[in-house]
């Protein structure tokens, strides 16, 4: 059962912004719901720590910045002269609150191993629709807005597009705590100066220079920390783990782990099965950083030598080497590398893939087929953010950088 | 074995300094040693992450910090022309690297709890004695200066006293990630500051306000952060699911738990143990907060009601209501509330204890019986700090401020 | 005739708090006047940039930051249920803008030198009023809290009590500039801890500790910068020019100056001046920081030996040796100097008060005879922050602290 | 006579780098000389204050800024194995403290009206040699370096180059006063990238983002600040007041003004004259932003309407309207507003240039053709920088950008 309102002047630090404020009862309420709770216990960045120690923060505060700065843009459009109701503040609020809801713990890694053909977004919206039923029908509005039906689309977008309030806080968020001030943007700037036409989220001309700046330190940070080699390389380990830990539970192995954690190696658990069986989400809900971490340490000693030595890499940071470049590897490279190493570990060709993998990974600064970003003039017209720049360039922008990765244990 | 020596140049990113060199190679191969990439799992500031979200960082972290700023002091210290040689900046460098290795998880809590009779400083010598056996003699002068035993005393005071390099470090980082800012020092302020005269290491004059400024914002942090109602109250509740967890193994019930944590529930372990049996410090080095927060999230459903009430205090936050006041709690109000807890929980009142605590804490921003902070004067005299502040007198600074705390549950 | 009123939506860059917005147009209109536009030539800190040499910002950046904080204050006390109507937002906004106009250049020299009996506070009456003449009555309302005339007395408070904006304001920009970090406060902190009981602005008994802080780097910012002995120093060898051009102009000898330093180097202006001749406020407004620097710069050439050589010495920074202690100079050490500095210079002793001078300040941290800071508890009851705090007391805070300073040449 | 060095161990406060610790007694003594001194008198932006009130800031604190980062660039570059010899760092830290030492008031302004075919740099050099002659050759290996004649190249590139201390100190500090967050750089993380390949100053491979958002933030500076439509304007106006001024002056006209500034009004200055005639340097060396915003405030008041409504609009800030654009402006489009000026303000049209001007302004992000900005890669290749990104083409870096003002009254 839900707990009791009560706490409307609830103030929480927070690094980056000083003081978050509760805006409404019903934000609170849903705070310390468990369900959102448990995004204490899920790190933003899974595995990034491992190379910027500082990167140890969690979803819970993630959650509540971009909530913050959704306030703050809410204030900014209406001291424009654009119409938001009290009911549409609120149903936003809750909708950027709980937007990322339904990630689970090393989410990526997650997605590729634990579970199959779902994703947090659509998870997020499962977890909506259960708390809208506990609280009866108050997320109705902020589902709407989540899901893009309502009509008022600006306010999906302050959700979800390419100036969201979400990406306003992670690049700060993370940039702060990774240590890497070339990804720290000015938000507060930024959101003085984002104003509504024809129903779309724009920015005001004067603030074409900070957009400039947001795209790059964002590619920036995409580059030198979410996709950094060695952190794309131990969260790939760790989706070795975690499929021979779940082919060591299909051969009736002995494994120890969390209830939870289980529940989902046991089981072969994919979209439909949340809309099914009700009783999943709450054991997926039970999942966090501290099941995983707690098993995977424990099985650094378990029986099966290429569960444990994989385990042992992970948690002694012992990670393994990684080739990076912008073609696909040749064929006869790989082959010796694996060659080596299925020698050197004394392991049987079949395995030698839980040593030696590979994977491409590609990102986009600028996407001007999405939602664009756009910039309002004074004389009202709009220009997409790629043509209005006298120096980013769509080709540029647009264009899609691919990236390489090889890796291998270290001989 | 210990790792292979050689990433000279490895920089660490940090939040707070930007970046952290590693100045000795020996230091890089400690920092790899698993006995502290386990600090990559301990949460510096235990359960305060409840109350200030943002402090979730690692006991890796200020280890990094405090090791960073000792390179400073080193550099400032040389330069007013005190002799400090390498062989003394590397042990120097390593005492303080490995001056909190020691840490369990939780730490307060688990000494209350999970060993008995021995402390994180204790545990930090044993760690460093079990490493100088494994890299053969390299750490001995650094275990000299940090158990105070090498000639030259303020080698040992940048490690530990009342202005030392670990303080400076996590006031700093503490109050950066709690986003308390007025826990904010200048670090860089106070070390440039920094000298020797008669082996002591003192303040030059010019500093002595920074140093008021440095006590006024430990005794906040102490209070605003450290001490606060809601984290001590946190505290204690481990403690009691800790010690109900230990009762349930002494009467052979069966409980989830990771084999080391299970170690140290079914053992009674106190300081002889370490020194008796080598293998419970690898036991201990096993523990970290995902042992503890992995089961206490299983034990939510453990058919002890207590254990299980108490579990879901805890991780799904709803704590207990805490009093605060300057004197001893009366009896007859204590008994009251024990009375009325008796009575909503259904409890036997032997079972009581569980849920309604209290505790006194006190602490002393400045301790002139210890290692005084002593001020340089231009004409080479000392002088107390407590004395040579024109505002901060020491009556005032050394009294010891004591706070009692009640805590219950929310009825 | 004053400007056209329009820019409703002008938004100032600032360094301290990013942006600043103009919340009603009759503040924009103020700011556009010619009496407010002199204080981007009227430095905050006189000649303070001689020893901190960052500490060249204007009087201008206070006045607008101190408006800003006072916004911040007013949005959080309505927000606490304190009732404050748009003309009294308005009202007090104007006060606190203008709290400082009446300041002339390195004003506190000037006042001790070119007029005398009036000091700044005066003036910015002065200056209201003649303003409140030219807008037809919009500032009554402004002038009168800013004499305290008006019945909520909480309104003056937060333009000028030991807890006002003006403070606020003053320290954090002077610390930033000066680059004091020890200076620096939480005033975003502070302003969310205001509120208000029985018509007095008060603290929640939550901000206890940050206020505690506020007063130590107050104190802080005293003796660290602005009563440092070289900025003293200087401030009284700005002094004994001004008094030697005004001789040197008594005795009708040419001096080159701007008119308007001339009018006041010429005649003797008090107060009752002011009154009595309207036209003498728009001399005095005339009057900035280039007026005094520029024909000092002329002066060092000037054949009055004495003029020339007290003119170099400040524009090429041949500042006087200080000596700085906690008592009176003993009168024997005094006349020694001067004989000294007789001899060397070969001037005559009537004109030795030159070069050879002394004074005395003191500071007290906290006054609790004024208008004290009370911390509001959850009970409603208020208690003075002396009392209130466990570790400042009043006895230390409200003492005075003195210091004797003797200025001579460098021999 | 130069002053006496000593101060060995003077340390400096600064806002951005907390402290700045004078590395050589000459340096000391440079910062004391007369020369230097000036600089403090001299803001580093002009008239930029009037868009951005917290750039208030003056050259001297540039040149200590650039020195010190000179400072820690020697520190990095030695500790990668590149030899720096003391007299090298040495005169480095001259040439970089010295290398804007030619600025006069209002530097751009002036170079358009006061003097002529002379501008900083030149006089920067004149500034150095005569020092030199001072100091009995002190300087000569700094002006070797400055002038880019000394055999190792890098040194040079350390003063002047598209990666040079000067640009990385300007970007960082103009961006912080005057509160445009968006320009400040890691200018700490670039400094630990560079190094040295074929005596070039180079950028090791992993600094390549951080270079990025180095050139993309002083493209942000450029448009947003350096070249802000209403501070062009400012500084075009002071232009029109200056060659008034001049012309009054040719008339035999009586103009207020300091010695040194009617010297620079009374005669025809090139850089011919500073080389003919030494004592010119002094006068130049005499003139500061004091000269000139006080003869223009008492020139509000003179009898040439012309000059005293340019004044009156600078003192007061009734600033030009301003319009600018990609193109050319359409002769016609400027005929009409000259007509219309001609009428409103009943002057003649041969003075109508006063009111009515245009200029054009172009600036490139990166120069190829220049010296480039090298990546380092761990196999010892050099790549120019826009070649070496993934997104920064050449194309678009390299294309100069071009705006057309034209500057009209407000009517």
């Amino acid at each position: 059962m839900p707990a009791k309102v009560k706490t409307k002047s609830t103030i929480f630090n927070d690094p980056i912004y000083g003081f978050i404020s509760i805006p409404f009862d019903i934000i609170q309420t849903l705070i310390e719901h468990k369900y959102f709770q448990r995004l204490r216990r899920i790190k933003q960045l899974g595995l990034t720590h491992l190379v910027y120690p500082g990167a140890y923060h969690t979803r819970f505060q993630h959650a509540m910045g971009a909530m913050h700065l959704t306030g703050l843009a809410i204030e900014v459009l209406r001291s424009k002269g654009n119409n938001i109701s009290t009911e549409e503040a609120k149903a936003v609020s809750i909708a950027i609150l709980l937007h990322d809801i339904g990630h689970g713990p090393f989410s990526h890694a997650l997605e590729k191993s634990l579970v199959s053909n779902v994703n947090h977004e659509d998870l997020s919206g499962i977890f909506m629709e259960s708390l809208n039923q506990q609280y009866k029908g108050k997320l109705t509005l902020a589902i709407k807005i989540f899901k893009n039906k309502y009509r008022k689309k600006f306010l999906h977008q302050l959700v979800a597009s390419q100036l969201d309030m979400d990406r306003l806080d992670y690049l700060n968020r993370d940039s702060f705590f990774a240590g890497v001030s070339e990804g720290v943007i000015s938000s507060d700037r930024i959101i003085k100066m984002l104003n509504i036409k024809n129903d779309q989220l724009v920015v005001d001309a004067k603030g074409i220079y900070s957009i400039e700046k947001f795209l790059i330190a964002r590619r920036l940070m995409y580059w030198q920390v979410y996709l950094h080699k060695t952190v794309v390389s131990a969260e790939l380990l760790l989706v070795k783990i975690l499929k021979r830990a779940k082919y060591l539970y299909g051969k009736n192995k002995d494994l120890f782990a969390t209830p939870s954690l289980e529940f989902f190696l046991r089981n072969q658990v994919d979209k439909s099965s949340f809309e099914k069986n009700k009783s999943i989400l709450d054991e997926f809900a039970n999942l966090d950083d501290y099941d995983l971490l707690s098993a995977i340490k424990v099985w650094c000693n378990h029986e099966d030598k290429i569960l444990s030595s994989l385990c042992n890499k992970l948690v002694h940071r012992k990670l393994n080497k990684v080739e990076i470049q912008g073609e696909r590897f040749k064929k006869a490279h790989i082959e010796k590398i694996k060659k080596a190493v299925i020698k050197k570990l004394k392991i049987s060709p079949k395995d030698v893939h839980y040593y030696v993998y590979s994977d491409v990974i590609s990102n986009k600064t600028y996407n001007p087929n999405d939602d664009k970003i756009n910039v309002l003039y004074k004389d009202g017209s709009l220009v997409d953010v790629a043509k209005a720049s006298d120096h980013l360039n769509i080709s540029v922008l647009s264009r899609t950088t691919k990236k390489y990765y090889l890796c291998y244990p270290k001989m």
